[in-house]
């Protein structure tokens, strides 16, 4: 099944909002088997988005349409739809009362406008939208669907996952499996090298490798006609991929190795500290992005001066004299001493040269030396990250957590395939 | 004028890559008053791109086309247009050349493949493409312009200012001059109130409300026939605005408010030290984005528990005992020990609860405290954010820049209007 995604909105045609609705539901379209072939932008003009409805209603087997359900003036949606497919605008007072409902529940005095929202194409099926005002629409237009959404992105988003998937899953009569192994340390072509050839031996399934500062994901998609087929090609994809790749995986599905992280500091029973300079504070702000995080995040020095190395986590000034404050032996310094000061078990050091500026002929631009301490042990490593300053940074920070991970599981320090 | 955006690409297309392209395009072209009317996004394959460029030159006074111009077999733009425009593709010797060059300079042994990027559909004029291997291609094809541009987002921003605005500014005979004001700690429709329909009163200006979690941008666009016209209605438009606006702008351009922060520093010759808590590091990793921070930043503390608020920053725990760690008291006892304990002339202290859990009756999450200390005074303010996790972080750190910004330059702590 093909289909065409047609985005509705002056401030994404402007390029003053990102069209992150499409790539979700480009995404999550995959998950069952349904290809998205095209994707339009229109400005809120009706003349516009009747040309692309009726456009897209030709050339695909179905149109997923988002933004202009809004009450407002400029929400154009809901009449160009009652133009073209000749279905006039109809009062739903079912829709009308969830509406009011809502808005007493939330104590909001609800606009005259409101009542544009409850105007529904003849014919359509309404999907209550779980977070918000606009319902979801279903129409069946020349035997294809046409399905239109909000422009919310956590009201389309979750439209889609309750109402979108499993109708268009069922439609296509396809099912499908798919699962992500995250990997850090290495680049595409080093895992392809591995994997190789792999793919072709699973019936129905693909691999596809997602690059980004933070590693290169590992997505496997498979679907078939059979359940128990595309189940079984899954599990066995699953084991023959993680099984060349375990030397270098973090983590599968969508958990960040900052959450990763935090799980293996729970499950031991351990607290963590952080002393950064080049990263300014990156890590923390990492490691405190997850809720819950209070459990095992005890503090974090942001030893950005020489002078705030040596007094807040005891680095010895002539250590940084002798060695340079970017060097092997102050990271590991700031790792002991994050450890000792916060009085916890894993203490982790970083410092490096985020540039533009500071490089040296032996120190270039993108040196960075990662250090962690454990009751266990003590290990650092040097690196050097090519990039911008915020790609060195999070680069350096990304690094830093695979470092802690390793540490902590007992795992040797370098990311090794095969 | 008003032109079409052809997206080409898979990855664009599979939602795996944000098409951050067609919203540099959209925002660049607007400063040359050409508008963007349609944006269509197509796979790599010669097709669907074909069908496309069809569709965008007969309803658009232009094209422009990003992606697919690669020496890999996947990239099809060169030959859809061949097809399409019967332009057959010529090896340019000169542009072969400067590619064997660029692989010379840059130690890289050139795959036979290179010759593909050196195939130039006939008649086309080439743009040299300033920082990568693929040329900017213009094309005149019933007296519309076809311009085609590589997918790489840094060549083609690249392209795109050396080439496409001047181009298209020529082209279209218009003069644009635009500006921005960045705002802070107001709502879209607290500024709508004051500023009313002010923009009535610019011929030939608009402006537009650009609302983020960082506040309210303000753009103002001028477009004319007369460049002096412009000029002077935009400067009018500056003045007037400024005028109504000033009490609540922190900047103009695109210039962060952590930036702004940093230059108010180096002018008062003034470093500044955090401590911070519910933002976890956010503070710090903002100050520290800056190149060149490290001449104002001088250390930072992340005093996730209470145990470390302590320790850090000496804030009496007779005083977290009274008060509880979200506080007033303590977010003044942080701003003063950050101060105090880094020996620097600005302080900074935040805490708060970000959620999802935490919150009570009293306290409810999105409860954040923030304060500054200074040798000259001593604020310290309460906020209610709204939104996740990360969204009350992001305007947590945000409002505690803005009333840096406020008691370093001597104003009122409170945003006001009018």
């Amino acid at each position: 099944m093909q289909i065409e995604i047609v985005t509705i909105g002056n401030e994404v045609l402007s390029g003053r909002t990102l069209d992150t609705n499409a790539a979700f539901l480009a995404r999550a379209l995959e998950e069952v088997s349904v290809q998205v072939m095209w994707h339009t932008t229109v400005g809120d003009h009706v003349g516009s988005i009747s040309e692309a409805l009726r456009l897209a209603l030709d050339r695909a087997d179905g149109v997923v349409v988002t933004g202009g359900l809004g009450p407002t003036p400029d929400d154009m949606t809901r009449k160009a739809v009652a133009t073209v497919f000749k279905r006039p605008l109809q009062l739903d007072e079912s829709v009308l009362a969830s509406l009011r409902e809502r808005g007493r529940r939330l104590g909001r005095k609800l606009p005259p406008s409101i009542e544009t929202q409850a105007l529904i194409p003849r014919g359509a099926e309404i999907w209550v939208n779980p977070v918000g005002s606009a319902p979801g629409l279903l129409i069946e237009q020349k035997k294809k669907p046409v399905i239109l959404l909000p422009g919310v992105p956590q009201e389309m988003e979750a439209l889609t996952r309750q109402f979108v998937v499993p109708y268009l899953r069922q439609r296509s009569g396809r099912f499908v499996e798919s699962f992500t192994l995250r990997t850090a340390g290495v680049y595409e072509s080093m895992l392809h090298d591995v994997i190789g050839e792999l793919p072709s031996k699973w019936p129905g399934g693909s691999l596809a490798y997602l690059p980004s500062y933070f590693g290169v994901d590992l997505r496997v998609t498979v679907a078939g006609g059979s359940e128990d087929d595309v189940h079984t090609v899954t599990g066995m994809a699953y084991e023959q991929l993680r099984q060349r790749v375990a030397g270098v995986t973090y983590g599968e599905g969508t958990a960040g190795i900052e959450e990763v992280v935090g799980e293996q500091l729970l499950a031991r029973g351990w607290r963590i500290a952080v002393a950064e300079s080049c990263t300014g504070g990156l890590l923390m702000k990492r490691l405190t992005d997850v809720p819950g995080s209070s459990r095992y995040v005890e503090r974090g020095f942001v030893v950005y001066s020489n002078a705030a190395k040596t007094a807040q986590v005891g680095v010895d000034p002539a250590l940084i004299e002798a060695h340079g404050a970017v060097s092997a032996p102050v990271a590991e310094a700031l790792a002991r001493g994050a450890r000792a000061a916060a009085g916890v078990e894993v203490g982790v050091g970083i410092t490096g040269i985020a540039g533009p500026d500071g490089g040296s002929d032996t120190k270039p631009v993108g040196t960075v030396f990662i250090a962690v301490s454990t009751p266990e042990t003590e290990v650092v490593r040097d690196h050097r990250f090519f990039g911008s300053r915020n790609v060195v940074r999070e680069r350096g920070a990304q690094t830093a957590f695979d470092l802690v991970r390793r540490v902590i599981a007992g795992l040797p320090p370098d990311p090794k395939l095969g």
